[in-house]
């Protein structure tokens, strides 16, 4: 079967798994992402953004379904971030998050069997 | 398409995804089991046991790659398997460790679209 070359699909295919032999530092590549979504409030985070209109969300409306303040939700959004796991933009006042499918689909990648 | 409704294929499809709505509750079963994949050494230790004959790999083999104690690896053995990603069988002295692919596609699965 041919799959044609998309940016995701080569991310999904040809990130280091954990099922074959990984150096130390694409260990560390692998946790670092896997840390940013092992927190319950920023999988809920993830979910809410990724249930916003067009797959995005301002983080006006993040803090009142987590019930927590803007300076928490804040900190967890930027752990988000640096993980490569949403992307993040200001529009006057405020910063809106949408979720990175490629981002999601490597990790998932990281799961698959060797 | 018709596809057969192994054990496997419903772990993957039908746990709780981080892209659809999740409640409070399946948002801590996903992020236990990311909290287990979020540290380089478990992380190793994962590949290392994948890449081992049959997919198992005894304690006894685990220390000396990640250059650790066998305490330590013993207390990251723990959390993988507390967190469904390997099951254990102890033989005579040593304890032998396998991968739950079930348990890596269920975690895979929980980061596909929606």
């Amino acid at each position: 079967m041919s799959v044609p070359l998309t940016t995701e699909a080569t991310a999904a295919c040809c990130a280091p798994r954990v099922t074959e032999a990984v150096s130390v530092e694409e260990a560390e590549r692998i946790a670092r992402v896997f840390k940013a979504l092992g927190d319950p409030t920023r999988v809920r985070l993830l979910s809410l953004i990724a249930g916003g209109d067009g797959g995005e969300a301002c983080i006006c409306d993040l803090t009142e379904p987590v019930g927590l303040s803007q300076g928490t939700v804040s900190h967890h959004m930027k752990l988000l971030a640096e993980a490569g796991l949403v992307t993040r933009e200001q529009r006057g006042r405020w910063a809106y998050y949408a979720v990175d499918r490629d981002a999601l689909d490597a990790a998932a990648g990281a799961l698959r069997p060797a």
